[in-house]
């Protein structure tokens, strides 16, 4: 915060500014900082560790791809473990499926999900769905102790550094594999091809040390850095294209703002770079990031 | 400008900075301001007006989907007009397509040609092609001059403000159709569909004026507001999914590092909250809208 703006640092090379009408909320939980900041052009805006977790503005947009894609890409989903998401949007998004029969939320930190049901609109309607339950635990722990328990996993995590730095290794992906039943399939937020190429590549090259297939989605978030996001599509027994229940993925669209039919093929259509990263684990961007490296080692931090 | 990073802020609510490491060039032409400066992460950035026009890093994403995407859905593409452009980013990838005997680039601004010829490095090698011809001279004229003469008309201008503002209106369109030959199309830079939807809106209802379709297809470009951008693909005589040059495309994407076959059809497969805006004219974020016209009427601009 400066004056009346939000401002998110990049690697010391970017900044991204919101302008603030208010705080509403800030405290240090036993896991990470919160916030919640008034802004006219996002909405509420919820920020963990002085990250940008979600706007109001754009929420939908990662909520909707995480959950209807893997969804409607099977035949009778019926039991959904979201790791992380305490904020309750891809639960709300789960909920909207009528199939399932339950849907439980595992978040390490219940203070996320408490502040999320004073000041964000979704949450109330999502807590008294008697198919929701939720689990404040350590997601890994969690999975680890559900073997063969669900159609899907979500994996709505921070950014791999503090408490979710677990949710993004090998050892994690593996029980997420087990705790699968036949079919199923592990969905997860994959940071930014285009700003952090190295990352997302060794993310990928974690995922396939596990399941079969891991393929790559793409949406447009402007919130998060660079506006461009992947979502991966992870399983042992199942490719992305093989199954489209187009019936229900229909009534599921009237429901949304983003996701819709034409994307369940398209969102995998990823720009050649991406593709790159993803699949053959090249950073596409090298010389920029030599040059960045080189910029840090050079000095303590940028000047104001 | 502030210390040593570049800011660009958009309607008093959001702002993104770039670290830069040196001003290269600064000059106000005839027309508007120039400036260049070396970034680490974003390699060189050109500004127009203070508004980033390209980076190094990023600049593929836009100038192969303008070219490729249209071309590409043509059988025998002879002629190409670049209106803008004068970066020569746009014609190099239009000179990548054998087939074509003459691509001409209208800017107004030979300053922003002959800046670029020093500043990066794609540029010369486009001069110096036989079938680029430079032209500079307001694109309006030379469109209205040139009736039934090119099969792709691509409008690669800055925002609807300034020099470009006449690129967006049906009086512009009326006159790129006309200087359409049979089956041609024009390709356009239509902003973002998430942050200035009401304008998005209302640049595909006064191309729907002139030409029988107007379709948005998507591009990822970090660098530009929200990084979700569209671009336009407008024709009276052909549909972007009625011809596709597989053979060609292929050839095409092996020299390109975003443009690739499945985005021909995948980019057109755009989130339902943007098809709201392009096909119906619908603002999905007028209660923001409104609030942020509220908050800019109660300050006279941001404080830092």
């Amino acid at each position: 915060m400066s004056g009346d703006w939000y401002y998110e640092e990049n690697a010391g090379t970017t900044r991204f500014g919101i302008r603030v009408t208010e705080k509403l909320h800030e405290e240090r939980s036993e896991f990470q900082k919160l916030a919640v900041y008034e802004t006219a052009f996002f909405g509420r805006v919820l920020t963990l560790d002085d990250v940008v977790m979600l706007t109001e503005r754009d929420e939908f947009v990662y909520h909707e791809m995480l959950v209807h894609v893997p969804l409607c890409s099977m035949p009778e989903p019926r039991r959904v473990l979201i790791v992380g998401g305490g904020d309750c949007g891809a639960l709300r998004e789960a909920l909207k499926h009528p199939n399932l029969e339950r849907v439980v939320q595992c978040d390490i930190d219940e203070r996320v999900t408490r502040v999320s049901e004073k000041l964000f609109p979704w949450v109330g309607k999502t807590l008294t769905d008697p198919r929701a339950e939720l689990v404040f635990s350590d997601g890994i722990d969690y999975v680890k102790r559900h073997a063969t328990s669900f159609d899907l996993v979500v994996v709505d995590s921070t950014d791999p550094v503090g408490p979710a730095a677990g949710l993004f290794g090998r050892d994690f992906y593996a029980a997420a594999m087990r705790a699968l039943r036949p079919g199923g399939v592990m969905t997860a937020q994959t940071e930014s091809p285009h700003w952090q190429a190295d990352l997302v590549a060794t993310i990928y090259a974690e995922m396939r040390a596990c399941f079969r297939h891991a393929d790559a989605y793409a949406c447009w978030l402007p919130t998060y850095p660079s506006g461009c996001w992947t979502l991966a599509y992870a399983s042992s027994d199942r490719r992305h294209d093989e199954y489209f229940d187009e019936h229900r993925a229909l009534e599921i669209e009237r429901h949304c703002r983003y996701y819709n039919r034409a994307l369940q093929r398209g969102a995998f259509a990823l720009p050649t770079f991406a593709r790159d990263v993803v699949y053959r684990g090249v950073d596409p961007f090298e010389r920029f990031a030599t040059a960045q490296r080189r910029l840090l080692a050079e000095s303590d931090g940028p000047k104001e």
